[in-house]
């Protein structure tokens, strides 16, 4: 019983707190088209999709296979092991967009599907329909590699979204009991219990989610278990590999053969390096945050802080992506970051952002927590979703050659345009969620300290010991750095009610003392202008370049906070130990990292080449992809005039005129809009 | 019959001829080490493979299904469908061995595996122990996978090899009473025959050997039916497939599902460009060429030119090494030459080899074949074979990095360190048969020209309208580009006998007038000097840097020819088209490349910078892997001291020092023999 006893003792780390999803509406110029997006066309496609009715696309199933355990109708599962995760994924982001906006129609529907699984569920509370239907009596029996509890995961988190928006009982009810019933299942060997872990994390952070919700203990403590059970001896999987005789599910596969792929070859305390596939690894990373923060491990918490550095240090790409190999979806080794090979899919940016946004709570205040969330939010996530909200990127690479992607083998998961929902949907889903809950990583507050950590416009509410803060941000930060917070109301609450539903507002005092700690983002160089009702303040400065500046004041409604970044085109360079960029540049500003694309070049690319402390300039482009800065560079081409097709390959005379040319940029979320062409984000450069 | 019949039309194409192999004796100040290890090491240890007597080793089981298949021992099939053909290779080899020197233990041996494959052979003729011993009545019902034809056509250029060199008879009537069955297996249709042809060419090249030791036009027409059958629609694959009613052999791999890897998408007159399996295709490219020769076939002779032009214009990297890519071993497309996750199978080297000598008898005289059959055989070829005989790359590349070969997975067929004979053992006996039969290569002669190709030291003999001119070349050519060859003896030749052995020398008649034709290799760039008998010779100097020159004259015996070719450090570029190699430098100085590698320059090699027209300096190093020329050059190296190990992966504010350095550079064809390390044969260069 020990380690069920461990997650209650330790203090709570102290940490700052998201908003509640519903007091932040985002009204931003950049982000408001994507949300939107989410909303009207992602969500709803995905409900088509999930229901078999998109024409052309590969059979979901995943609604009718909740039918047929629910006994509506005949017929036999269909569909991955993993299945049932698509309707709980839906149903997450259904909750996120209903704690935001009123939407009757999508309520309707969700309910209808809540209904559905609580039909679907086993009279103990399980509820899985490949087991249900297509491996009566094979439950647990293959944790490795049959993801059990990652769609029992995904099912609490859709559980606590929904009901964290509406107050839907029933859902939350489904959830706990399976959580209930899934705490008889496993736990210490002592009372009886399989000491086994999924293969795919995400139960982990569900259950905390789950526990915040409640209050019961018992969650946290489960997925403590989960998590010190991980990569222990002797080895579950290799248990319950015996007690298969040796059967696999996927045999092709590295699930089974590689513990390493699913982060189990060692307990997660251990862990130094990032290793495997590269979802998990951050998934498991934001699970193991959230368990130290509960219950103050701070061993926990160092393992965390290990493996965040190493990612960030050694394994991560300059948009945010991480995993470098397509095989396992995998991360490599450090300083492996080759751009052109890369897998970088969308879902572990996604999870990076998940870790880095828990991290972000529950570290004394960092802003590279924030830089990294913000680097991979605006790049490889955004990259990852068409402007349509139809076509979506799993691979995201920093380089591309369609020729390569068409006739050589090692490209062949890399794709020049964005693909349509694939059988085994797991980005486009992801992004859903992750948009529709932007509102959450805005903003953190800490006893009288909010802090704003992205820059994106819109309204928030704060309440204040009694006072209700309202604030208004405007932000064109994504393209000038230029943000203005406005604190638009400063109530008091009346008492007389619980919920924010009965609040009544008794008299705008109109002032309250707190700190506005604003984060300073790490590409402004320290290089800033803060103003208080128009004039500039001295502000608590920091590191240069990185760290939150605090403004503690009595604050008044009507006082504005103007925050002016300076925002120039850095030439970014990777680190020398990296072989893929080594000689090479890349341009960012702002929050975008940017790329060449042949749209703009011409083809080959690779013949660009910056010219040394060149000239940059920008300008905004409304009229392109919905509006964007271009960057020009001064540049030289290596000329292929004085070499005819037929010439030698080879040659010790031939020499290469360069002419100078003028390189345009364009942000590398928006890149593979203008048809199939070579891409390119490090260019090469005489420096 | 039609396509039969083209066989005997047209006339033979006027071609230089090589000197019987028996006529060339090799003794180099290079080569003659690789070749004793061929003798003393290769050949034996193979013998001892054949027999599964090599501890630790994969059985090959080649000698025993033999056995088996004679009736010799009980047991049954095992091994790969091609099994029968390592057997052929190592036959093949020894025959050449003997050719060249005697060696009654080798003889021995040799016949006893003549005697063993002669009881093998079943009545009909048909010799091939997989379909005998393990799918007896399924003969010719897979040749798409199954290598049958294949291994027939190793089995007769053995045969060719072990007659040519011991007049054997027996071995080649093994030969032709398969390749009669053979006949009356496959040809037109109209003759009630199968229109099929191997998915591996070889059969096509060993036939038109055996034509030309036997003088039977039968089976340099079955060579040209097979030629010309291939790539046809209706599809012989596709309806094998459908009569085997859909199995396959290989599930996985390419063969079943991709005409083009074995070169059967388009027939091929139609085939501009080198598709699929890079062996398949060169070997189908030398049959061809071969078939082309003997028919006068001037379209086919065309198709062949474009294969080459395409190849070596576009396709092949500065070593020589052909095939980009591990997935099929294949050709991908025009100028994508990756230094990294390169294929380049020294067996594809060899088969250029093969390619090339055949193009370089038949077309009118073009530097380029021998220019290119120089860069194989000096640095794949050689780099291929370690100095103990025991070791080999099948994988060739150009850039290795050892952390990437064992972590990431796109490199996993990227060997740092030469291996041990594999199950699949095809490029060892491949480097055994070619270096056992080098002496062949060097020489070719037409009517009363004696061109010189390669410069090999050693003797050598030539029949000249009655007398023997005999000459010796001293070669100092690999390492500092200096030749003498020098008439030793002009001798009439008695005319009493047919054959050689019945020769008796009249008289030395001392002159003979003849045209020695001399190679300008491309590397000198068309600066070499010539002196007959210590004086300079006015030569026809052809087209700067490539081209024969040739020295026509009244030779006297005692004549020295002094050749020296400048051998200059030339600052290789690369195509401007191709990717890998723009903005980096390949060292060559004569026939080699070089490389860098950590031995010697330290880790971290992308570091490395060339310094724009830097010094480079030469020096030979007489106890370096068995004495060689190392270059070195002015370089910098780009410093990590200012970015910490854990400092940020990208920044605009870092800036990178660099250290002046020396670069040092060995020849490519040495590296991997000191220890693991990092080797890069492709530098950055400002220029």
């Amino acid at each position: 019983m020990n380690q069920m006893e461990n997650a209650s003792s330790g203090a709570r780390l102290k940490r700052s707190q998201p908003l509640p999803l519903r007091s932040v509406h985002i009204e931003d110029r950049f982000w408001s088209d994507y949300i939107r997006l989410v909303r009207d066309v992602v969500v709803p496609y995905q409900w088509e999709a999930l229901n078999d009715r998109v024409p052309g696309a590969e059979p979901s199933h995943a609604i009718r296979n909740l039918r047929i355990a629910a006994g509506d109708e005949e017929g036999s599962f269909y569909g991955m092991v993993f299945q049932d995760s698509d309707v709980s994924k839906w149903l997450e982001a259904a909750g996120y967009l209903l704690a935001t906006e009123d939407d009757p129609a999508l309520a309707l529907i969700a309910e209808e599907v809540i209904d559905l699984l609580a039909r679907a569920q086993q009279p103990d509370g399980y509820l899985n329909t490949y087991f249900t239907l297509k491996e009566p009596g094979k439950r647990w029996t293959n944790l490795n590699e049959c993801h059990e509890l990652y769609c029992a995961g995904h099912l609490i988190e859709a559980a606590v979204s929904y009901y964290t928006a509406t107050g839907n009982a029933v859902v939350l009810g489904i959830a706990r009991r399976f959580a209930d019933y899934i705490a008889t299942v496993f736990g210490p060997e002592d009372a009886g219990k399989l000491q086994g872990y999924d293969g795919h994390q995400e139960i982990e952070l569900a259950l905390v989610k789950l526990y915040r919700v409640t209050g019961d203990k018992k969650y946290l403590s489960l997925s403590q278990f989960f998590l010190d059970q991980r990569g222990t001896q002797p080895h579950f999987y290799k248990q319950e590999w015996d007690r298969r005789g040796g059967s696999v599910h996927f045999p092709g596969l590295l699930m089974s053969q590689n513990y390493a792929y699913s982060q189990a070859h060692l307990p997660v305390r251990e862990q130094n390096t990032a290793e495997g596939h590269a979802v998990r690894l951050v998934y498991m990373s934001a699970g193991m945050a959230d368990v130290a923060a509960e219950t103050g491990d701070a061993e926990l918490l160092a393992a965390c802080r290990k493996l965040w550095r190493n990612i960030v240090t050694k394994r991560m790409y300059i948009t945010g992506g991480i995993g470098s190999m397509t095989h396992g979806e995998s991360f490599t080794f450090d300083y492996d970051l080759p751009s052109d090979t890369v897998y970088a899919e969308t879902c572990a940016s996604i999870g990076l952002i998940f870790f880095a946004w828990r991290m972000l709570q529950y570290e004394p205040v960092s802003s590279e927590y924030a830089d990294v969330l913000e680097r991979a939010l605006y790049n490889t996530v955004v990259s990852g979703m068409s402007r349509d909200g139809r076509h979506f990127f799993y691979v995201n690479p920093l380089e591309v050659h369609p020729a390569s992607c068409a006739h050589n083998h090692n490209y062949k998961h890399v794709k020049p345009e964005r693909q349509g929902w694939f059988g085994c949907a797991c980005c486009p889903p992801n992004i859903a969620r992750l948009l529709a809950s932007l509102g959450q990583y805005i903003y953190t507050v800490q006893d009288r300290t909010l802090y704003t950590h992205l820059y994106i416009g819109g309204q928030m509410d704060w309440e204040l010991d009694g006072q209700r803060v309202h604030i208004v941000q405007e932000s064109d930060y994504a393209w000038n750095g230029k943000v203005a917070m406005k604190v638009e109301q400063i109530e008091r609450i009346e008492q007389s009610g619980h919920s924010e539903q009965n609040e009544h507002t008794e008299q705008n005092d109109a002032q309250a003392e707190f700190t506005l700690s604003l984060r300073i983002p790490s590409w402004c160089g320290g290089r800033y202008h803060i103003q208080v009702n128009g004039s500039a303040v001295t502000a608590n400065e920091g590191t240069p370049g990185s760290g939150y500046v605090d403004l503690k004041r009595i604050w008044q409604a009507g006082d504005v906070v103007n925050i002016a970044f300076e925002m120039p085109v850095l030439r970014m360079k990777g680190h020398p130990l990296i072989r893929d960029t080594i000689g090479k540049t890349a341009l960012q500003r702002g929050p975008f990292v940017y790329c060449m694309e042949e749209a703009d070049n011409g083809a080959n690319l690779h013949q660009i080449m910056l010219t040394s402390e060149g000239e940059t300039d920008v300008r905004f482009d409304p009229g392109l992809l919905g509006g964007l800065s271009v960057i020009t560079a001064a540049a030289e081409r290596v000329g292929s005039a004085d070499w005819q097709e037929d010439a030698p390959l080879y040659t010790s005379e031939g020499s290469w005129a360069r002419s100078p040319m003028t390189a345009t940029f364009i942000p590398y979320y928006a890149w593979a809009n203008r048809g199939v062409g070579e891409m390119a984000v490090w260019v090469r450069d005489s420096v």
